[in-house]
């Protein structure tokens, strides 16, 4: 087994001043030659997300996010299907994230505070995940958004005192996909009852499939003219790409840490070399593509009106 | 039991030539002095349906509109736990309303062309139900709206030859609620599977509730810090209002027929003043505003902005 | 249109010395030449039953029981994948049916009481509509029972008086259909949050079929090697015999009463001699098989052994 | 931290000549003092099931058996909400393990010869899981059993040429719980679409729990005069010891591989002496129950009645 220096560099589960600091890390690991693997988000503006990008090229290094959906079996398989023609031309994708942990005023995290955690909440949090998905299973990317973003707490109570909130608890959003289908998502962190529902549906001219991260070992197949499918997480009817995911028997569920473990998996296989396929992870590019399709989320609600996504790269 | 003269007036199966016509009958018919029932659409346009609720007004009548899936029970059940506050104050409302019925090419009817069934197809057909459902529950008109249409097919094929399509196949959309909610809503036509499935979520501060016209006996209850809640359709478990719209016991389905019926009952206890709460059915005023929220939904999409709803009475 | 004299008998809503009244009511129409639809159960008594059969046949007339769950479309289409061999050879059958109606020892009711209702309560009441729908669905008759009988209340209070109860609450049953395959079913009356939940699923060498009557507009397909499917009661889907069962378009529910519609509409057309098809309702021969499976039940609970039901006839 | 020494006997998956060997092993290793955990079934036979219990007590070791969906952390909270009265009164228990892998005649695996994995297959296999399951929730052994097993090939075909099968391919099952309870359980390894079903419901007299191994994070609970509720696996609403088994956050699915992980986690808790709660793994004792009650089904099958459970310790 080839010996490879990795870094793996978690951002998302602190924020704050230390953003700044884990981007200075991950410049000096790509600078070291390191291949690097970043939590999400990958930045906080386009610009440093682009300069990352760039830095990684120029090393000639390997670079992944943690977009750890992508990592269950049945998203690598609908993202099989759409490539391979099962859902026939696009028409139309929809879904939601919804959350309830900061539904109440005494919810409070580091995130809710944009000089700690960004502009964008909700959209830059849960929502670029959704984003992600409906590029990575469509292969489209999001080339057009509007966004009209919404707030529950103007203010919200820290240790019994009043913190001003300036970023979102939620938005709903019209985007539109390079190929000009359209799409439609709602991201929220205040709806009570969902914990971690994020769902996408992609309806083309001959099939649709939706899958719900809450029950991710099933896949819906919509049919017009024959009853509707269910795909539960088999081994023996998945694609082989999508088989390479998934690690029980038939109606053994895979769980939350298989997501991340594929996609490491995945990651290493690359680096080492013995990869035969396109990478599935996402890269630094797809991050920055993230980060790029929220400050556009940010920039409509603000305008009120359609903003393109610039990638810039 | 008290006699009364009740127009029913069935415009929305015919289409056509024959909407002027039915108009006229409306018309005949409030100048007549009887109380008329419409399908819905009500009118093509809104300053037609601004001229029917003048005429009711001046003629002194009840009239209503079929916007059928208020009349199940669940929905009932919804808008009582709305309106006493079992959500607290609302934060977000939410859903769709997919059928597949036009997916293919060669999926025509009267409703596909605008000179017959008015300029917008998708939205005026379904979505305008969804935007009734939503105001219905929330008791909020709507204020404003952004919409983007698409369309799967600019050509359909009827008696095999094409004929040119100028009405949407479905719409993501936007809107914002008299109380400054924020909401959205996806409406699509071609969407393989999904056969009449109109779902609706609106999310409070301490609850949320989620209804699908497919399941149409199961209220889902969203709650933070507690299990969810399923409410099946229990008589006795509903408000008094909506136990009047349950006509089987528990776990006995009511169906798709019960919705109407439920209305048309309420309606003829109004018109024979035998009713003791305000009318559950909706009015030529709820008819008219839904064509003025189809109305400016054109024009949003026409001018990429929001457009405000003129109700104009 | 023919005329046709026709007599519905309403026995199982009342119960009681009244069942004595009805049968000797039925017995006088019978004999009057006119065709008869009971209520279920027919009688309390196989030799009850016995003799009703064979009044209908000396009289010519046709009869019906009022097994309403066969009148669902989703029941009909899974009889039709039986008998057109979609299942293959069948292997299986089991399900429950589950209500929560007499859960509380302050649940009264004519039905609790033996003197009343009979010996058997939960079995008779709804056990037997499960049977009937396994023997409608599978085409076979059921020809061994096993059942373990449990009682939830040896006492209820009525009115602030105990009432000695000598009922059944619900069973445990295994079954034998005469084909050879074994079966498993669950009734009781005592199972908080089911409300009519009678679920059957029938596993084949090819396929299963599941149906709840909870969600009757929805029939799942297990498959071994592809996705499982999920029918949705859509008329342009279904066997030309089950479509004439749904009136509403795919995605519009149909609901409880239209079951019991549908086979008055079938018994009509027979009486009336317009039917193409043999019939689909129950016949006072499946009344009888009811009873006589209930009686089987009872005396299998008493030996704590398998008892052969000896129809008789 | 405390260095134990504890052997893990895995002797399910091989079967065959191997499971004499693996006994032998754990004889040893109980003979040597160590901690034992064991696949399942412990033993082929209850003969030898109560010797290694007896070793085991010799040895004055700590043992498990790995009945592995114990580690679900919603089956804990069902165990918890029957041991502190949240289900009232027990009344009745049932459901069933489903699967599908052996469905056709060409579907062969070592289990499928009794020379091999002993005279049950389907009922040692998977019923044995559910079995353990319903008396660990309950806190009752199994005390009675009722079995009619069936076989839905008499030949499989392996490498082409015909085996005879002399071992189940389901059963079903009618129990009695210590208690008193009566109980019933389909096992099937020949049901189209069912993966790895594994269902239970306990009825209680204030409330029921219902439980899916398929979808897993999800408890639901019935009621009688309140909505139905589906307890999400949220670590901040399940009890002190059932969040200890939860590792992420609500909306994040713990997957199949978690339980197993719980249970060894226990076993070692245990074995280090840290733990401050009795053991909630299956232990040897556990292990010859299971082999028990397996001895019993079949028995009760050959002589056509219900059979003592005879546990023997």
């Amino acid at each position: 087994m080839k010996r490879v220096r990795v870094a793996i560099v978690g951002s998302g589960f602190m924020g704050g001043a230390h953003l700044d600091a884990l981007r200075r890390v991950e410049r000096v690991e790509l600078g070291a030659g390191k291949h690097v693997v970043s939590e999400k988000p990958l930045t906080l503006t386009s610009s440093e997300s682009a300069e990352l990008v760039r830095l990684a090229r120029d090393a000639g290094v390997m670079t992944a996010v943690n977009f750890n959906y992508r990592g269950y079996p049945l998203v690598q398989e609908a993202r099989d299907m759409v490539s391979r023609g099962a859902l026939g031309r696009l028409l139309l994708v929809h879904g939601h994230y919804l959350q309830d942990w900061l539904l109440k005023e005494t919810d409070v995290n580091w995130r809710i505070e944009s000089r700690l955690a960004g502009a964008s909440r909700a959209i830059a949090d849960i929502g670029s995940h959704w984003c992600d998905l409906v590029q990575f299973v469509t292969g489209q990317r999001i080339t057009r958004v509007f966004a009209k973003l919404f707030r529950a707490h103007e203010e919200r109570m820290r240790d019994g005192r009043p913190v001003r909130i300036d970023t979102e608890d939620g938005a709903c959003m019209v985007i539109e996909l390079e190929g000009g289908v359209v799409g439609s998502l709602t991201v929220s962190q205040v709806s009570a009852g969902r914990k971690n529902r994020q769902w996408l549906e992609v309806d083309g001219a001959t099939a649709a499939v939706s899958w719900d991260q809450e029950e991710p070992n099933e896949l819906w197949i919509g049919h017009r003219d024959r009853p509707n499918e269910s795909l539960l997480k088999d081994p023996s009817m998945l694609s082989e790409r999508a088989r390479a995911f998934a690690h029980y028997p038939a109606g053994h569920p895979e769980g939350y840490p298989d997501g991340p473990r594929n996609l490491f998996d995945s990651f290493y296989a690359h680096v080492r070399g013995e990869a035969s396929r396109p990478p599935v992870f996402a890269t630094f590019e797809d991050g920055h593509r993230a980060v790029c399709v929220v400050e556009a989320a940010l920039r409509s609600d603000a305008t009120s009106g359609w903003v393109n996504v610039e990638y810039g790269l």
